[in-house]
């Protein structure tokens, strides 16, 4: 197997586009797919900077070191959820990452604020851990990212990621977040930030590879509260088309992007936002979600 | 486990519908599933007669069963692929069941007619088998229901076929194909039937419980043609999802009907028909698909 750009070697094949690669001409390949992302969807500018949300896994610290290699201005935004050890590595993993780069970074931990993590929070609320853990990532690095003047916030889904999402929102049908699953969502209240995924060209598998050849030390452990999520379940289900037909998700989903930008040049989103009567964060409701979370919070005290 | 019904003994557990019937009460169901979609989408009425395509496979002899005891007057149409043994028994399964039942019936032959089955056929097109079939099963259906005065053509395809349908369909966004994925076609055309999917709200192991309480002898062998098609691929990855949430089908493709309903309100479907210069059968094109399949064939000899 020979590499499709310079004919040395290939190290990994890329079926969905037909293609296999060197080190050196997939380190271009993946470099290349987060430029055309950051240009082609306006994601940020060279002044901007950019609160990057590190979880310890694969992918935000990819995304935290493609973007430290393209010269832009990072800062690392870590929650750490309280969930026992497997918190306690993954922030690890970020120190780790971080310092030797010299990079900036902040960590914000639950239990510190709240005196509970991530999953008796949930239990307090009887919602499932995941559903949770989205609100409270959401507004703790938006109102981080605000505070420390930064105007975009970078997360590193991937097109596995998207694919998934985008499967289970069309599996039920869910108008609301069709409309807003965008890889570059416009800041739709002067107190919130963009929120853009520069790793949504790359595929699960792309990532790890770069990973282990950039000689990243991520942690690989899935949340333990992940165990047997929808999520998980539609990205199992891709896999098996993906693998009889290679190219279902990237064409699934980038596809749904382009049908998209159509219809937003017709109908353009307008979101109605006003701010919570609780922290003043910008909600849809007169209490934002992450008001009424906490607010269950102190009750079950 | 109890019926929900009558609290009898139950014979099917129906997750999607957190349920479970004994054979009288499941008898009701399958009835009623049937007779809300006749009723629910206007697929015909008392007074019409009606072309069930039998292919000898489950659930075309269920459909056409289930019609009968509602008290419809059908005529079975069979189409002859030409598929060795395969489509020889498939034919018998036809024969068998129609015969002691009374009930009327027409086989057309593609060996009869053009010298060749739908595997030479498909063959001679470049052209995937299921593909050709679709094309060739289609306009005969068609052209002998309307040749037989039969204003409707109503066809076997169930909840799983309509779902996976809908699944390649949504991964390809195929807008044109999306558009006419309804279980109640209207006739563009005057020569066109309309075409019905009875067997809609019913999934594919409850018609194939059904078969075997009524004791009904149908073709248990998939077409030899169809292995690793892709629309048996979107059932497996369909029914992982469906086994982990149980209603994931039924939700799915539902919906999608109730979404289309109320798009097609604003805007009415028009076909824009001719007729095909070669048969005078409605085309979207000067010559019409199946000619133009045919017309390879005739060069290949």
């Amino acid at each position: 197997m020979r590499c499709r750009k310079c004919s040395s070697r290939a190290l990994i094949r890329l079926p969905r586009h037909n293609s296999a690669f060197c080190a050196v001409c997939f380190d271009d390949y993946v470099l290349e797919q987060v430029r055309r992302a950051i240009k082609g969807d306006r994601m940020f500018g060279r002044d901007e900077g950019i609160a990057v949300a590190v979880s310890g896994g694969k992918d935000s610290l990819v995304l935290w070191e493609i973007l430290t290699r393209l010269g832009y201005r990072t800062m690392g935004l870590h929650i750490d959820l309280g969930i026992g050890s497997y918190s306690e590595a993954s922030r690890r993993k970020v120190e780790t990452f971080a310092q030797p780069r010299n990079l900036s970074f902040v960590v914000h931990s639950l239990r510190d604020e709240h005196g509970a993590g991530v999953s008796e929070i949930a239990n307090g609320m009887r919602r499932p851990a995941c559903s949770a853990c989205g609100v409270i990532k959401r507004y703790n690095m938006n109102a981080i990212a605000a505070e420390h003047g930064l105007p975009v916030l970078a997360t590193g889904h991937n097109l596995d990621d998207e694919a998934a999402r985008l499967l289970g929102n069309v599996l039920h049908w869910q108008d609301d977040y069709l409309e807003k699953q965008s890889p570059a969502l416009p800041n739709a209240h002067p107190k919130l930030v963009r929120k853009v995924k520069p790793l949504y060209r790359l595929a699960e598998r792309e990532i790890a590879a770069w990973a282990v050849l950039q000689k990243i030390d991520y942690i690989v452990d899935e949340c333990p509260n992940s165990q047997g999520s929808k999520l998980l379940l539609y990205k199992d289900a891709l896999n098996r088309l993906e693998a009889a037909a290679p190219g279902t998700k990237h064409h699934f989903y980038l596809q749904f992007l382009d049908r998209q930008k159509a219809r937003e040049a017709l109908v353009p989103l307008v979101a109605d936002l006003r701010e919570c009567t609780s922290c003043g964060q910008p909600s849809t409701g007169e209490v934002c979600s992450y008001c009424k979370l906490i607010a269950t919070l102190k009750v079950a005290k």
